[in-house]
Formats: structure tokens, sequence, C-alpha cells
């Protein structure tokens, strides 16, 4: 059965790190007989470029198509005056909404090797590893009505609606509580339920589903608090799960608490575990096209592929190695180096990575 | 002319740390001849237990007569299972707008005597402050329609509505701008504009009333990437702009940075500097009434009171000068506590910055 893998690099440096993701995918497929067929696409400011738009037809039409997609990165100041609804960032939310695929898995874990990057203090983050599940189909990224409208005194006013219906938190719940399972078993809910109502229901239908996993814990934070516990103790934390604002912001922020954001791989599935992957970094277009950017969030997001939706844990695992390796060895891209280390660039990573496999 | 200042202790710790700061107003008061004439009233859960209302008319009334507001925290998991409409926090919430209390500024100031409180690493958090000006009485927090409704298909569907007109973003952005001038003249504006209609007007009015302030910098940035900015290098900002709920969550991320938040002040203004001042933590229900409770964030929120409502500068100063102070002689309360210092309670502290002055 042949898996047909469509690749999108995107924009700025994400055509750089694909190719060496491609590169060592490439190599697995081969060596686990895993019958990965790839396929390029466009998507973002490279779409906007070669078809006045950020999603065209040909490029959903493939995903619908694919069993997987690898995505690089969309955006950047290049089309900052493009209009709203062309801009690169739509092509990734019409992706994502297109294909439903609502559970964001951002991993946020700390790399023993590079403990030092962290602004924070080593015994505050060594040993880190915190899941969030964000929504990423719902809330108020999508939610109608929406726009800016002259109200009758002349003046203008903006609006956008954050809405979710039960059965959109039931469906991100028990992805949550499902992967708890697999690791420490609490899941922390994140709400504002003290001033929106949104997030009452978003609550009580969290409490709901718990009671068909006694296994888990589920606590409940307010999201003000949240952002303050990440800086003050993040290690308290297995699984965050919220909605779609609250999971872009938290989830960048513990991102960071690492300080190797050039390192975390990111998931966005279906309800049949069909997803898109892609590193948590942006597009850097201050860095693209240099040689300089790593490339293993990338090489990682391709592992966590294989693992989530082609369920080839051995295939994963010698990738998620192959990244340990390269860093045992000293290697490091310039977003991650450190006196003592050796600096390489994006091809050269990808090489090594590819030679200990 | 008299001052009048309504004090307002509210639940948990809110009456130990407000019978401190109301010592050191006395002395300042007789000091200074600053004829400040205060009177108490009940807010949150304290009044809901004596009225059944958070805000009862009275106080509501006694605080639009008063010149400015001191609270000391309100909420605790006493009121947690009262109806919505009756909890703790919407007194907070209902003084806010009724008093039209639009500009909160919430400093992150890390003292040099606590820098080693903080979880980040002292070269990246050494000499941190950042104010954060969040508006207050808008957007989402109060945004209509809001609610829990029936679906046709009988599933629940729970939604609020983030709302901004020009006006009120206009009015904000002259507070920060402002205030930016009397700092280091650079205001960076936090939206997210990539994806929030409302948060494009945002950003357009930012611009618009930019330049009317052409010796102040101002840039923009998204809130994620704020989130993310705050871990890795929190100095690069000077002010920070943002909407209420924005706001609410990195002003807290960005107060925990400190490791110190038992020393954060908090100011709430109209367009006139009336003005409710409280502590940037909460009520901390867990080490209510046992006098361990660090009362210098509300010491320090009267002195914000003295400067920015009265214009009483000096009385400020001192206030401030004499909390200096006491760290010097390295006296801590428990949460800010560390090997080597002094262990003193609230009403010790507070007697400690009486004697300082
Ligand atoms: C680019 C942007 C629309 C996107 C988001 O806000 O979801 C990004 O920040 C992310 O988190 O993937
Ligand atoms: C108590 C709560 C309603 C309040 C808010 O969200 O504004 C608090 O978190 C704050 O920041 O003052």
């Amino acid at each position: 059965m042949t898996k047909k893998v469509l690749v999108l690099p995107g924009d700025g440096i994400g055509p750089e790190i694909i190719a060496e993701a491609v590169k060592v995918l490439n190599v697995v497929n081969q060596r686990f007989d895993l019958g990965i067929e790839l396929s390029e696409g466009l998507l973002g400011g490279a779409a906007v470029d070669a078809t006045g738009l950020p999603l065209p037809e040909s490029t959903l039409e493939a995903a619908k198509q694919a069993d997987a997609i690898l995505l690089g990165a969309v955006g950047g100041p290049k089309w900052d005056k493009v209009e709203t609804a062309k801009r690169p960032e739509r092509g990734l939310l019409g992706i994502r909404s297109g294909l439903k695929l609502f559970a964001n898995l951002r991993p946020a874990i700390l790399y023993p090797q590079l403990a030092h990057a962290s602004t924070l203090k080593p015994e505050v983050v060594s040993g880190l590893d915190i899941l969030i599940v964000r929504e990423l189909t719902g809330g108020i990224y999508f939610g109608q009505p929406r726009g800016i409208r002259t109200l009758e005194n002349g003046e203008k006013e903006g609006f956008n609606t954050y809405v979710y219906s039960e059965s959109e938190i039931r469906r991100i719940a028990h992805v949550a509580f499902s992967l708890a399972r697999q690791r420490s078993s609490r899941v922390c809910s994140i709400d504002k339920s003290n001033v929106l109502e949104v997030t009452v229901l978003w609550r009580d239908v969290m409490e709901e589903v718990a009671k068909e996993y006694p296994d888990v814990e589920l606590s409940h934070m307010y999201v003000d608090n949240a952002a303050m516990q990440l800086v003050r103790a993040p290690k308290q934390f297995d699984v965050l799960v919220t909605g779609n604002m609250f999971g872009d912001i938290l989830s960048d922020e513990a991102a960071m608490l690492t300080g190797s954001i050039g390192m975390l791989p990111s998931a966005s599935l279906d309800i049949n575990n069909k997803g898109m992957y892609e590193p948590c970094h942006g597009s850097a277009p201050d860095i693209a096209g240099q040689g300089i950017a790593n490339p293993l969030a990338t090489i990682l997001s391709a592992a966590m592929m294989l693992r989530y939706t082609f369920n080839e844990g051995s295939a994963a695992d010698a990738i998620e190695k192959a990244v340990s390796d390269v860093l045992d060895q000293n290697l490091r891209t310039a977003d991650i180096w450190s006196e003592g280390m050796q600096k390489v660039g994006t091809q050269a990573m990808g090489d090594a990575v590819v030679a200990a496999l």
C-alpha cells in the first residue's frame, strides 16, 4: 500500500529545511520499505506569487488526496501588504479547516544536550516534556460573524466571534485524554471561565468527557494563570488542552521555554489521524536562502508523521535517535550553537542525520 | 481639599494586606498633609456573603463618589460554585466598567534585591522594567452578544464577542504613548492581525495615533510571538499596549518573569486619572488568615495612587523608597524569602515600612 505524502515547502527557509527532511524521509523509506510516495505543491506566499492565491484549488485537492502533508513554513514581510484574504497565513488556515485538522499537537521538550539554550534556570526546565493539545479548526479563528463595520456615528468597529459547540470540545477532549494515557495521565484544561461563557461550556464538557477516562487526572486553570505557571514551574504540566487562540499563545510560550524552538515539531490531525506536520518555528525570512536554518524540527516533524499517521513507530524512532546522535556529535546549527560546539549549515545537518541513520 | 479614598479589602488575604497599606497611607497622609479621608466598602466574595451581590449598589455609589479606590483582592474557592453573575470576579468587572476605568497599568519591575527570585537567568531579567498598558473596559470581556445557547440539533454552543471601536482603541493608544514619553519612548502594540479583523482595526488606529507622537517609536508584534519574546528577551520591551484579553495573559506572564509577583502594584484609570489601585497578585485563599502574606504590592499600589490620581509624587517616592529600604534591611515575607534573609509576617513587614518612612 503506497503512502501518499504531499510536500509543501512554503516560504522563507521552508524550501531549505524541507529539502533536508525529504532527504531523511527517502532514506527511511528505503530502509523500512515504507512505500512512501512524495509529491510537491504550492502554499502560502509562494502560491500567491505563482497563482495569486495562498491556497490554490489544486493544492487543496492534492492535500485531500494525500495521506499526510509535510509543510515547511509560510509567510514573510514580502506579503505583509497583501489584502487579508490573500495573505500566506490564510493558506495555512484554509488547509487546516478544509481538511478538518482539528487536533494540533505541540510538544515542548527540552533536549538534554541543549539545556543551556533556555533562558530559564536549568533546574526549572531540565527534563521538560509538555504536550500542548490545541483545538485548530474552531474558536475565534473561524467564528462568524467577523469583520470591520462602520457604526451609525461614523466610527469603525472591528469584531470577531469566539464560539465552540459541545461536539467540537468533546472531540478535542478525547484526543487530549487519549494522549495523556500514553504519558503521565494528567490533563490540565485551560480556559477563562470566570469571564467567558464559551469557556464555561468548554470546562463543563471537559468534566463530562473526563468521566470516560477515570485513570486520567483532569485539572483546570485560567489562561492568565497558565501563562504564569509556564514561567514559574513548567514541569508541573503533562498534557495541556485548550482552544485555538489560547493554544496559539501558550504553545509558543511553552516552546520558547526550551530555548531551542528550532527543534520542535508539530502535528495537526483529523479524526482519522490523517495529518499535516510542520516545525513550530516560522519561515524566518531574515535568514532565508543563507543555508544556515535548522532543519531538525522539520526532520522531527517527518518522524511524527510516521508515528501518528502511518503507525510506523520504528521508523520514527530511528529518525529521532539519529537526531539525538547528531546532537551528541556536538553538531549545531547557528540557532542552537554554543561555545565548544561545531557549527554546521542546513545541508550539513541534514547529511549528518542521514549518516547517523 | 480632601481626597476621598474608598478602601475595598475584598477576600482571602485582601483584608490583611489592605490593613498594612492603610497603616502606611495614614503615616504619609500626616507627614505630607495630604488630606486623605478613608472609608471602607464591600466587594467580591465578602459582598456576596453580606448582601448576595458581588458589587452592591452602595459600593458602586461610594466608588463613584470617591477620588480613588484601594482594592485588596477578590475571589476564592468558597464562591466557585456560585452562579456566574454573582461570582466575586463580577464585582471587579462591574466596578471597572461602571467607573470607566479603561486604562490598566501593570508594571513588571525586577527589584535588584530580589533578582534571584526569578526562574529566568539573571542576565535575561536583571534590570527588567516593562509597563503593560491593558485596555480594561472593552474587548471580549464585555462584548455582546455572549452566552450559551442550544442549537437546532440539540447541542449547546458557547459564544463571546471580541469587539473594539476606533474610539476605544484611540483612547488607550494615547495613554500608552503618553506614558512611553516618560520612559524610553518605545511602544510595542500587540495584536493578532494576521487572523482577527478586530485587531486589524487595532493596528490601524495605533498607526494613526502614533503620528501625534513622532518622538515615540511604535512597533507591532503578534500575541503568540510576544508570549515567546517575553521569555526569550523581555528587556527588549518598554511599553506594551494591548486589548483586555491579551493584556490579561501577557501581564501575568510578564509579572512572573520577576519571580516576585508579591511586589507588583497596578492601576486602573479613567479618562481623568481617577483610579482603582490593587496588587497584581490575587486573593491567595490558601494562605489567608495566617498573617504571612506579602503586603508590599498593596503598599506600592497606594504609592501609585498618590502619584497618578493625586499628583503627590514626593509622597509616592517616600513610600517606594521605604519599601526599597526594608528590602535592603533583608526583611522578606515567605513568598520572597531566600537563604540568609530574615523572614517576617504581614504586620511586621507593614511596620517595617512605616519605620523606614
Ligand atoms: C501563522 C498563524 C496564522 C498561525 C496561527 O495563529 O495559528 C501560527 O501562529 C501558528 O501557531 O501556527
Ligand atoms: C479576576 C479576573 C476577572 C481578572 C481579569 O481577568 O481581568 C484578573 O485576572 C485580572 O487580571 O485582574
